[in-house]
This record gives C-alpha cells, structure tokens and sequence, in this order.
C-alpha cells in the first residue's frame, strides 16, 4: 500500500519537532473549550491563546459579530498556529442585535452537539465561585468583552455561571487575567479528578495533521503538487 | 482634644466610602508583595496592579532602571490609587548594568529589612512549581520584564525561584497571565492555612489615611488650609 499525502507530508518535517508534537498532543485536551465573545483589545485575544495553548487547551471558539478577532502576533508567540479555532461571525449586511445573539446561538448550539456544558463567566447572582466549579463534564467556558462582558443572552443561555472572587476596589479582573485564573484552576483539576480528559488517538490523528500542515506553512502547497505528481 | 487634620479629613468623605474602605481593609495583606522588575508595556503593568487590588496585596515594588513604570489607566481602572507603589530607580546619567542592579539590589535590602522571603518567577533550574510554594513566610514574588524575563541579578539572589507547570508549544505566559495565577494561587494559600495576614491595626491606620486623602485628591490642599486657619 502506498502512503498517503499526509504520510509525505509528515516525513517532510523534522523528526525532533514530530517528537515535539507528540510530547504536546500527550497533555491536550477537549474536555475544556474556550469561548471568546468579543474580545476586541489585540493583546486581550492574543493572551487568551497563548493561555489555552500553555494549558493544553485545544479548542477555542470565537464570537466575533462586533469585533473583528485580531490576535496581536507579538504576544499570541504562534500561539493561534497550533489551536483550533472556531469562529461564528455574521454577515456585515445583519447588524440588529437579533444578529448578534445568533452567533452566539449557533456557537452554543455547535457546542451542546459536541456534549458540552456552558459555563458563562459573569459576577451576577447565582454566579458560583471559582473554586465551587466542578469539571465532571465536558465544559465551555465564555469569557465577554472588556468592559462590558459576557452578553445578556450568553448569560441566560449558559448552564451556570462562574466568577473568582475578589477583594479590592476593583470591580472586575481583566479579560486575559480572568481566562488564566480559570483555565489555571480547572485545568489543575484535570490531572488530579482521574477522568479521562486526554485525546482519542483519532483526535490525535486529525491535530496531528493539521500541525504538520501548520508546520510546513507555504511548502504545503508544492508539496502536494509534487506528491501528486509522484503518485498520478 | 481637638481632632487632628486626618480626622477633619475623613470627616470629609462620604460614609459609605469609608465603610467601603473598612471592607477593603479587612482582606488588605502585607505578607504577599510584589515586585515588577522594568515592565514596559503599560497594559501589563496596569493589569498587575489591577490584579494586586482584586486579590488584597497592598504593596507593589517597581523597579524602572530600563523602562519607566506607566499603567494605562483603562486598564488599571484606577486600582493604583489605593496601592502602596514603592519605586526604585536610577539617575539617568548611569546606565551601565551594574547601576540597574543597583535598582534591584536596593529593592531586595528593603523587602529583606522588611522581613520578606524573595521568590523570583523563572523557568530555571531548580524553580518550584507553583503548587510546591508555601507561603507560611512573608513573601514576595518577582515578576520580570516581558520576553527576557526577571534579571540574572534578580534571578541570581533570590532565595528561590517559582514557576507555572506548562504544556504547550508556547515557552512561557504573559508576565500578567503569570502574575494573575501565581498571585490567585498565594493568595488562596492565605485564607486557609490559618497564619496571621491581616493588617495589624497600625498598617490599617496608616493605609486609611492614604486613601482618604487619594480619595479627596485635589481637595486636599484646600481643606488643609481651612483646618489650619481653624485651629491657628
């Protein structure tokens, strides 16, 4: 049997930086999704990916029906190269907030299909403190916009709501700051409540080839041709 | 006896400010401080200082020999009007790096004379991982400058180094992501293992005093002066 393109194109990157990937699929994960509603500071999106990437974090879904999402390249590190990123946007000619709130319908929706539970991050009442959040289940947590944060309908539609508690004058942590507190403390549980949160070796597969792809950037293209070329 | 000008100024803020402050008071700690080592990104500095305020530190060393310490008010929201900043810098005519360590060098004497413990954040040999640090000590934590991190110096004479356990491509966070968990992580520590952190009456006296007179701002000269033309 002959190899397939994605076998090629795998022999086409270094074996050390293979060995890297495998050492990084072993600590991934899809039992915690990210979903930024949003975001609209640079650095704000940008650490919010490097986060989940330093956590092992590989799904992040984005709202972007009011701002563009534009990770800033200088802090995300190349963090966005190696993530899954979903995206729901709205076409430009739907501005009502009717629109609005379908992008964050069809994510919800998108992420129940997948089996998991929302968790909206929110200071308002019945909000349960950080450390009260159990993640037994497959879990999404939705971090809004600065200043103004999570929308009034990912609120009511989310399955709980989360807040860390705070003892200052300040009213509120900053986006980015909020994201790390979380993930921190419920990726800390992961490793230690013994379910399996790991990858399939069937997810591993598909990030696998997509990393490679990531990897190669603009060689993938020749290569192909060339691989095609060789087998036609 | 006649009040003294700190009375005759609390007098001056509305009641429920000053409730405000008592509730602050009570979850104010001096036994975790920070130190931000030459930030130069003011969105990170301001997010610091607005995650110091969220989780009770009151006191935050900066040391500005390279870049000068400039919080972006959006982000900061204020918060560093109710810390205690304390600054160390150089002339700006020595700029050889033994004068910089001079900067940090005197910060550590202070924090020292001061009873503290100094951890520096880096990923270095021999750095503890979060979860390994106990803070039954006065501590302070080191946060270093964005991609190069905390000095040798800074690095070389602390009594230890601490660092966040990460499992992805990226090689380090956001020194406001960094100081955002390591500071939630210590500060959690306090309200469980049931050592003294609170304020003693003293430092409650002395902090109160400064947040009335930041809260009155620019009516502090005038009422000054009204107090001393009443009672001369």
């Amino acid at each position: 049997m002959s190899r397939t393109l994605d076998e090629f194109l795998r022999e086409c990157v270094f074996p050390e930086r293979l060995q890297r990937f495998e050492d990084v699929l072993e600590h991934r994960t899809r039992h915690v999704a990210v979903v930024l509603e949003n975001i609209y500071h640079a650095h704000n999106a940008s650490a919010c990916l490097r986060t989940c990437d330093c956590f092992g974090i590989q799904d992040v879904h984005v709202i972007e029906t009011e701002n563009a999402f534009d990770p800033n390249p200088d802090i995300a590190l190349g963090a966005s190269k190696w993530l899954s990123i979903h995206r729901y946007t709205q076409g430009s000619e739907e501005e009502s907030p009717e629109s609005a709130n379908a992008a964050t319908a069809h994510c919800y929706e998108s992420l129940r299909a997948q089996g998991y539970r929302i968790l909206a991050t929110s200071p308002r009442q019945h909000s349960l403190p950080l450390s009260e959040v159990s993640i037994d289940h497959k879990t999404a947590i939705v971090f809004g916009a600065e200043q103004v944060g999570a929308s009034d309908f990912a609120i009511d539609q989310a399955d709980a709501l989360v807040h860390i508690p705070m003892f200052g004058f300040t009213e509120s942590f900053n986006v980015s700051v909020s994201a790390a507190i979380i993930l921190q403390q419920l990726t800390m549980q992961l490793h230690t409540i013994g379910l399996e949160w790991r990858l399939s070796e069937l997810e591993k597969q598909e990030i696998r080839e997509l990393w490679v792809r990531r990897s190669l950037g603009a060689k993938v293209g020749p290569l192909t041709r060339r691989f095609e070329q060789e087998n036609s």
